[in-house]
């Protein structure tokens, strides 16, 4: 460890020098090309690759600040992948962006094994988005007296969200008393966007409301009391739901297990079971392989969020070896915020991505989510077989890079 | 729920017509050709950006299969960032790539106060990457002989090690028992790669030689027995290190706070505290605000590997008002996989953005996870002030979205 | 470790000459006197202490098996507590039986700080005791029929309930659903009954009922699926209620705090602050000092299951400097299983110690809750107070017995 | 919830008179009749069973303050327990003081089918106690000078330790840096005591020493930052060891499972997949059915702390079916906080059921350690097999109480 670190002061004029980046929350050409030159000049770098883009910039109004290019994310596809849902019905195929070797391949072999075996079961279960105000009082005597007179106005909640957005819907409110503290977790169904956005604006909207209104006022209160699990993975979330929750299941002959994943239903058993005192002993949330390889890659893609592979890379995958000589296998991803509308789903790339899925715009979010959890099966699938059988490490040599080893 | 799922059994002769799907692990002109042929013909759908790119497609060997083209993410630039580290020294511009509206806005803000105070200080205090193999015994007797031999024969590994990688060094195992289960925890220095690859490799060469070896034989062993922390957040990796543990901390006069984050420091003080109690009652790992909302654009733009925000967002965040009216905040971020060789990191985009931080190539990584602590805490600021003060919501209905409210 | 554990094989013939212990249900003279006369050839011991007790043998049955005598722990009183509750009304003694030394001086001194300051607020919140059988089923197919059926069968439980027991009411069900996995956990309202015994044998009713008459049948089910947070601090517990969940607050003046407890609330304040970041640190459930003390003593002079502690201790606790230089704290227990009928509430010493507290049979439970929660708030500022002006060693020294250190 | 509490505020003087039950440390028969005297008029109750005891008071000096009388809590007996550890070789008679029906019965069964066997390997792994004072200082650079001195004069805290106890050694200095926040765990043997007081003094001399002699100061420090694990069920204690650290197994041939425990290998392994699943979904710390119903019975007959069951509580059970048709099943427990010397070992009834294990005073620490990981290991068979067959309704309504129901 260093031990002596010497931090210059400065003077607030000399910092506001330094400090003389534009900040540029439109997409212009003029201010991106500002924003090029002044990072030119700082860095004495010219930026070919992230600059020439035939992205129509207007297409970019409200999702970047201060641009300055397209990071650009080598594409790869997998499938079909097929699929029994509710809303997912038929054989997909799913693009994957990443810049790690093997992944594509991997999961292509899962839903290939899973294509032979007939296709997976993926149901979406439950939806629901929270914003979780908190609010702080003198003390618990004031703090009933909010709850009590909250209780009673609770009806009037809906309304107030009506006005706020077209699309969201209050759910469900639930009550957390810590001391002289009170968290409401409002709940609400966003149609087919992910959501986040909207659930502040109505939660904001109701706060607003509430606060006004009591007679009996908190000493402060935010609009985010830090206990919704936004870009986090939570034992709270993983209990109930945040987006969407999904459960996926297949069950692989022995004859597919042995011919497309190279190993058998009773080594993949076998694994799990250790893989599963594995997860426990590293008390981990849930328990899984690696969710956030397929996640992070769809999501990447398809223009999610892909902060939000911090909560949705949370579930329980399951391997069991039936008496038949089969293999059932499971996963069930409860916090899936995604969406197939706003967010970065318009943009040029991404939507077509979501073409391929069939997944762009309203009405599609349940089919989205319902196939990545079909996704996040096959590469369980895939990378527990690796794992069974020893292949794990040659895959990763064989589709890898080697140069960095 | 849907309650009559029909799940169409098929021979394998009907699927593997479906399956036709071609497999390329290959980026020529040709096999991505076949693929978009393949794939308009099935869909219907032509891509024009995703493939219209200006990407030397020899540059993304071992990144990708079955590839397709390339997705595009809007980035936005911020900073100076101002940095006193170990490793990292001065000021950097800092790419982040998203979708997300407001995201680049709220830690350009944050590295603005930060600059104005003078700088945040960031040390990286430790680096370790591991590979937990699992190894099951017939019983405590045997896996007891096994551990005994193991023990006596350690020195030797390093040896392997060096045969195996230029680069790995192990610095460090631990012996876990459950039952008739060991798993030992190999913990190694990666130099400048993320190294999971590297790690995996090295250890798969220490067991097989343990294993071929030791008198004594396992009934089975896996190369990773999912203790590793490999890809999800745990406990485990958060109470030691895995990758690079940085922590990073500012102190901002109460003029900086009211001036430039348009609150006070004692607003702030009393919003993490009661942030604090959020994040408890939700039951995550660690204590922060939105790590993954930084180190997802950080990483997307930079080449690192996305999936890894899910191990990466787990850190401890602290704000207290001093006596003296100023705000003392820090972050602590146990678990930064990252690196600057190896993985994406020569990818086109992904380099010159990793040149804008002085961060591309050999003898960069710990500059860079110094460099993203700071990113995370300029955010955490950012963040914990618009919440405080209840411009969160105004935020993100200024720079985001309208359109899906 | 010990490399050659010979484990001796034996014949099932001289097993069970080893195992010619009589069991024993019923607590009578005979019974014991043979037990005892059994253990005193195998060990060559008399037992003077265990078998000299005044106790009325007729009282325990029900509540031991293989009775060999009583064991005997100190036990001390600290009061008054006064506390301002939904059902706690007033100033109480409390019964601690323990063998730690300064556990009782440090609960009283705790106590003594609160009363000077007009007692402490506590707050029963709500009720409940779970039970949560699992169904598993051949595919999600079978399971969603199952659960179609049953919630269109769910208003007739209740009636199941009644015939079943004469206290218990159903009060909510949750589903959860992973691959073929169904989790139903049955919430209840036991009464003044701790309540384990209670809903274990409402949810066999249940359970027998619902897989008698549906037509679709799991392929197994168990009554407890290991989810209901039976005898273990969980994070789905602590979110939620498991027996009673109480919170309780005090303001305690500057004055108090340096005269009875000789430290100042500054100083607490800022303990409490790192010792929160201390407990994130250990990954623990909840954010608290020392419940376990508290409860264990206080559960084991009335009769309680002193088992419970292990789900009982979890919680969260929170100190806080006011702008008037007061302190701030609160405590909120989310899993207090506790009763004052039924379990050991009978026994001769427990019921004495019940009554001391008003709290002994019918109508009491939430009053002996809201008593317990008020203790536990004395007893984490009496050992906050200590660590943090220093004292905590010197408390155990003076009280704490000194030869074995 | 009561909307209107009101608190009485009151003068110090009023309040004071309420407070005046006499603060009494000695176990004195005067100081002990005042109380009683005391109580009965505050109460209107007599207390006959409470005080009517054989105890030779002088015997609980330093285990209790504010004496009023002695608990009594009925104490059977299970076994013979054959066990085969590193310490513990034999077939052990072990008592348990408990209110809970059924309990008893259940280990005794556990115990019987696991003596047919053969006996249970145990075997202690690992010893430690650890106390993590807390450093906080004036920013990183303060913090990282003091831990540099740190780290140069570390060899000379043995000395200390050795000035301070005569049987604690410093086994073990663990740094944790969170911000400007240093803990630094220090974990030592500690002989045949549980040790906690032992360590907190040792620690004590330790960091004055330090904070003496470093030339750059804390801002404040505690001798206890609240990370320590000290009577609370943590991640980081389970994934290290706190006490001792012990794994037991056994192999159950499928009769010995029919015959005694009335269920087959193949239902507990199934029940005990479903429960790994529950319990995962509950996201407790570890994974394992109620460890803490045999420890607290076993703490609570042997004089330890019972308090430490919220921490002891925590680990790994497994069961798993064997191909030959028998069942593997092994418990394991890495935070037995336990002693045979100090605490409440001495005391009259607690010391005589020590020495009917075999374990009272010197010398014995691991072998208790040993035998209690073997009742545990009793305890989760004869529950899972009631659990997997059906029969734990049934068990708790023959043995249990049942006028509560």
């Amino acid at each position: 460890m260093k031990t002596s670190l010497k931090i210059p002061t400065q003077s607030v004029d000399q910092a506001e020098n330094l400090c003389a980046l534009p900040f540029s929350s439109e997409i212009s050409n003029k201010g991106t090309e500002q924003l090029r030159c002044y990072l030119s000049e700082k860095t004495n770098q010219q930026f070919p690759t992230l600059t020439d883009t035939k992205i129509d910039l207007s297409l970019l109004n409200g999702n970047i600040e201060n641009f300055i290019g397209m990071s650009q994310v080598p594409t790869g596809i997998i499938g079909p992948l097929k699929v029994h849902g509710t809303a997912a019905n038929g054989a997909y195929y799913v693009p994957l962006a990443t810049s790690e070797g093997a992944l594509v391949a991997s999961y292509h072999r899962g839903a290939r094994a899973c294509l032979l075996a007939g296709g997976i079961t993926s149901i979406c279960l439950k939806e629901g988005v929270q914003r979780s105000p908190v609010f702080k009082f003198e003390n618990l005597n004031d703090l009933s007296l909010f709850v009590s007179w909250f209780l009673a106005e609770k009806d009037c909640l809906q309304d107030i969200v009506k006005k706020t957005s077209r699309f969201a819907k209050l759910t469900d409110t639930k009550i957390q008393i810590e001391g002289n503290h009170l968290t409401i977790s409002f709940e609400y169904f966003t149609a087919d966007a992910a959501g986040q956005n909207m659930v502040t604006i109505c939660t904001d909207a109701i706060c607003r409301f509430i606060v006004s209104l009591c007679p009996v006022k908190p000493t402060h209160w935010f609009i985010e009391g830090n206990s919704s699990g936004d870009k986090k993975a939570t034992a709270n979330s993983f209990n109930n739901v945040r987006g969407k929750k999904v459960t996926a299941e297949i069950k692989l002959s022995a004859s597919i297990v042995s011919e497309v994943l190279k190993t058998s239903a009773e080594l993949m058993d076998r694994y799990w079971r250790s893989s599963t005192m594995g997860i426990i002993q590293s008390a981990a949330i849930g328990a899984h392989g690696h969710y956030a390889n397929g996640l992070a890659a769809l999501f990447l893609a398809t223009g999610q969020d892909v902060a939000c592979v911090a909560e949705a890379a949370t579930g329980i995958t399951r391997m069991e070896l039936n008496k038949d000589g089969s293999l059932y296998a499971s996963v069930t991803l409860p916090n899936l915020i995604i969406g197939t509308v706003g967010g970065g789903t318009n943009l040029p790339t991404q939507k077509e991505c979501l073409e391929i899925m069939d997944c762009y715009g309203e009405g599609n979010s349940i089919k989205y989510a319902e196939i990545a959890a079909a996704l996040v099966l096959a590469g369980e699938l895939s990378i527990a077989a690796a794992l069974s059988a020893g292949q794990f490490t040659q895959a990763h040599q064989k589709f890898g890079r080697k140069k960095t080893i």
